[in-house]
C-alpha cells in the first residue's frame, strides 16, 4: 500500500478529555477516530490490526469445535423480562422500550438452542460470535479498555451435565491461553467472582499494567492469582497455593473471562433434553468472552514508548515499513524496486510504502507512531551504499543490508 | 462437517406470523432463526452463505480501490443534529435520547474525512464498511427483505469537483454489476428519485421478482428502466429510450442505490480542501449501498421450488452434500471414504455429510430443504454397483458415477 493512499493519516490534535494513552496513541496514529465518550470508528490501519486479532480468536474457536453464529443487537425486552434482566442499568434501551441492545446474549442463544436442542444425541454444543456490544458505562474514560460500544467474541456451551462442563471450562482456558499467547500478551488467570449464577468462583484472564482498572493479588513464584474484590489475602502475604511466594498486588485488565452458567438460562428458557433413559433433564450451560476492541487497546497499553506504538508482529497492520527520504529521482527509483521485491516476498497487505513528498522529520516520526515491526528506509545515503537501511521498531540496532538480504533478515 | 454435529437442524415449526417466503425457508432449513419482527439471528449455516456474499462484495469494493473501515451504531444525537435528521422516524434513539442507532454513516463518515482530507492531493479517496444497521420500520414483514437490523455494505467517496464523482459513480454501477453477476442475481438498473439530496435522479439495482416491495417499469428490448414512483411510463407504453421495446411493470426488490450526494454533507460538517491554487472548496461526496442480508433474503426468493432452496453455486453453505443412507456398516465405510476424497479435493469446509441415523426421507427431505447444489448419495443400491449417485439440486436427471469420476463432474 502507498501511504499517500492511506484513507488515515496521522495527527497532533486529540479530542478533549480522551485521557487514556491507548486512545491517544490509536487516535495519533489514525487507527481511530472518536466518535463520542467510549464509542470510537476503527480506521483502515486499525481495522487491520483488529481483523488480525479476530482471526486468532476464531481459528482457536473453530479449533474447540465451536461453529460461528451472528446473534441480534437489538433484542426484544421478551428475552430480559423471561431472565430478569430487563432492569439492569447496563442496557440500552430504545425510547419505546420495545428493545434493548445485547451487552451479552445469553438469553438469545438459550432460545435458539431450545430448536436445537432435544436430546443426549445433541450435546455438547458450542457456538460462538464475534459481535458489536453495547454497555451503558457512566464512566467511558478508558479508550478501548471500557467502550460503550465494542466488539465481543462470546462463546457459549452447552451440556448433558456439569462433568462435561468442567472438561468443557479447562479447554477453553487452554484455548484462551493460546490466544494470548499468540497475541503476545502475558496474562494471569485470577479467580474471580460468579456474580449472581454461581457460587463458584470463576476466571479472568488479567493483563497486569497500570491501565487496569482490576485489581489483581498475585503470588509471585507460582499461578496462584485472584481478583482483589474475592481476595482475602494481601499485599506481601505468603502465597496461599504454592506457600513459597509472596502475593504481590497490582492493576490488572480483564481481557477474557471463562464462567459456569449452570441452569440459569436453561431454566428460564425451557432448555431442556432427554437423556438415554427418556427423562428430561436442564441442560449445563457455559458463557466465555474475549474482547478483540479491548486487546486492541491492551496491546497499545503493553507495547509503546515516548515515540508511539510498538505493534507486537502477529497483529501488526502491516508487517514491514518501507520510507523513501529525499527527493531524488534515482533512489526513488530504487525504493520503487525493494518495494515490489517486498510485496513479492510478504504479500501487498503487509507492506506499507511511505513515498509521500514530506520531510524526513514527519516520515520518521509517523512511522515510529504506526509502530510497525520491521523499518526499511532507502536514502541517498543507503543508495550510496547499494543498500537499505532495517530497523526494528523496539530495537535500537540500525542495519545496513542489501536488497537480496531483506526476506532472509525479516521473520 | 458431519451433519450430526452441525448446532442448527431443520425444522417444520415456523413462528407465529412468519409470512414471507424466504424467511419460511431459512427458518426451515436451520440457516436463521426469528428474535423478533424484523430481527433475525444468523445461524452457522446461515453465516456460512453471508460471509461468501460479503467475501464477493469485499473482493470488487477492494478492487474499486476503497478501503475497509468500521463505524459506530451508537452515534450521538450531535451528528444527526448537525445534518438536521435527528427528527427521521426511521431512526431508533436510546431511552435517555443522547443517541440515535446508526441506520446510514454519511455524517460519521463526513466528520471522519474532516481529518482525513485537507487538500487536493488527498482526493479523491473512498471508504467502505460492512456493518449492522437499524432502521425503525413499521411494517417488518418481509423476512430478511426489510429487516429493523440488518448487514449492509455502505461505500462513501470523495471528489474535487462533480466530473470525478460522475466519472466514480459509473465505477460503481459496474462494481455492483459484477457483484450481482458473480451472485447470479439478474437485476435491473433503474432511475429512481433523489429524495432530499439531489434533483438528478439516483440509480437502484432492482431484482424482478413477486416478493418486491417497489414497482418497476422496464423496457423488454432494452436497458431501460425506471422506479414507479418517478415514471412517468405506464405498462404497455412504447419505450422512451429505444423506441422499439413495450413497456413492461413488475414488481423489484431494490438490492442496492447509488446516489450523489454532491456537498450537502460536507457542507453540515465543513468538509474542505484546498485545490491547486489554495482556494477553499467543497468535497463532493457519493454514497453506495448494498445489503448482504437483503440479498441473502432475495437469493432465496429468486431460487426456490416446493421443496425448498437452490442455493446458486457462489454463496451455497456447501458445494456437496454427501448422504448416507440405511444402516450398512460396509456402505457406511464406503460413504467415509468418499467423505474423505471430497474433502481432499474441495475441503472441509465445503463438503456436508449427512450420517445421521434418520430415515431416507427426512434425510433427502433435508437435503432438498438445505438446497446444496450437489447431492451424492452412498447406499446399498449405490454400493452393488460400486459407484454414487450424483444429483444436481435444480435438475432432475440422476447418474450413478464412480467415485473417481466425483471430482470431474462436480465444478
Amino acid at each position: 500500500m502507498h501511504q499517500s493512499e492511506l484513507f488515515s493519516k496521522t495527527t497532533k490534535n486529540l479530542p478533549e478529555g480522551e485521557e487514556s494513552k491507548n486512545a491517544q496513541l490509536l487516535i495519533k496514529g489514525g487507527f481511530v477516530n472518536k466518535s463520542s465518550a467510549g464509542v470510537y470508528s476503527i480506521l483502515p490501519l486499525g481495522l487491520k490490526v483488529l481483523n488480525k486479532i479476530n482471526q486468532i480468536i476464531r481459528e482457536e474457536m473453530n479449533a474447540l469445535g465451536a461453529e460461528e453464529l451472528l446473534m441480534p443487537s437489538l433484542i426484544h425486552k421478551k428475552y430480559w423480562e423471561q431472565s430478569k434482566r430487563w432492569e439492569a442499568d447496563i442496557i440500552y434501551k430504545t425510547k419505546d422500550l420495545d428493545y434493548g441492545l445485547g451487552w451479552t446474549h445469553e438469553e438469545v442463544i438459550t432460545a435458539i438452542a431450545a430448536h436445537s436442542i432435544n436430546s443426549y444425541k445433541d450435546l455438547p454444543k458450542a457456538v460462538y460470535q464475534i459481535q458489536t456490544k453495547f454497555r451503558a458505562e457512566p464512566r467511558a474514560q478508558a479508550g478501548l479498555l471500557r467502550g460503550r460500544e465494542f466488539l465481543m467474541k462470546d462463546l457459549y456451551s452447552f451440556h448433558a451435565d456439569e462433568k462435561d462442563l468442567n472438561n468443557y471450562y479447562q479447554k477453553v482456558i487452554k484455548a484462551y491461553k493460546k490466544i494470548l499467547d499468540r497475541l503476545c500478551l502475558k496474562a494471569r488467570l485470577a479467580e474471580a467472582g460468579g456474580g449472581a449464577f454461581t457460587k463458584e468462583f470463576t476466571h479472568e484472564f488479567q493483563v497486569l499494567n497500570p491501565a487496569g482498572e482490576d485489581t489483581v493479588l498475585y503470588c509471585d513464584q507460582c499461578d496462584w492469582a485472584q481478583n482483589r474484590e474475592i481476595s482475602k489475602m494481601e499485599h506481601g502475604d505468603k502465597c496461599p497455593a504454592c506457600k513459597k511466594g509472596s502475593v504481590k498486588m497490582y492493576r490488572g485488565i480483564e481481557v477474557a473471562n471463562v464462567f459456569k452458567l449452570g441452569t440459569k438460562f436453561s431454566e428460564a428458557f425451557n432448555l431442556n433434553y432427554l437423556d438415554k433413559n427418556g427423562k428430561k433433564n436442564l441442560v449445563v450451560m457455559g458463557s466465555y468472552g474475549i474482547g478483540p476492541t479491548r486487546i486492541m487497546g491492551t496491546l497499545v497499553e503493553d507495547n509503546y514508548d515516548e515515540k508511539g506504538i510498538l505493534w507486537p508482529d502477529a497483529v501488526a497492520p502491516y508487517k514491514v515499513h518501507l520510507v523513501l527520504l529525499g527527493e531524488d529521482k534515482k533512489v526513488k527509483k530504487e525504493a520503487d524496486e525493494v518495494y515490489k521485491i517486498l510485496i513479492g516476498h510478504f504479500g501487498e497487505s503487509e507492506v506499507l510504502y511511505d513515498e509521500r513528498n514530506a520531510s524526513a522529520g514527519e516520515k520518521l516520526n509517523d512511522a515510529d507512531l504506526l509502530g510497525i515491526p520491521w523499518r526499511i528506509i532507502a536514502s541517498d545515503k543507503t543508495a550510496k551504499l547499494k543498500k537499505v537501511e532495517l530497523k526494528r521498531r523496539s530495537e535500537k540496532e540500525i542495519k545496513f543490508v542489501s536488497e537480496k538480504q531483506l526476506s532472509k533478515l525479516i521473520k
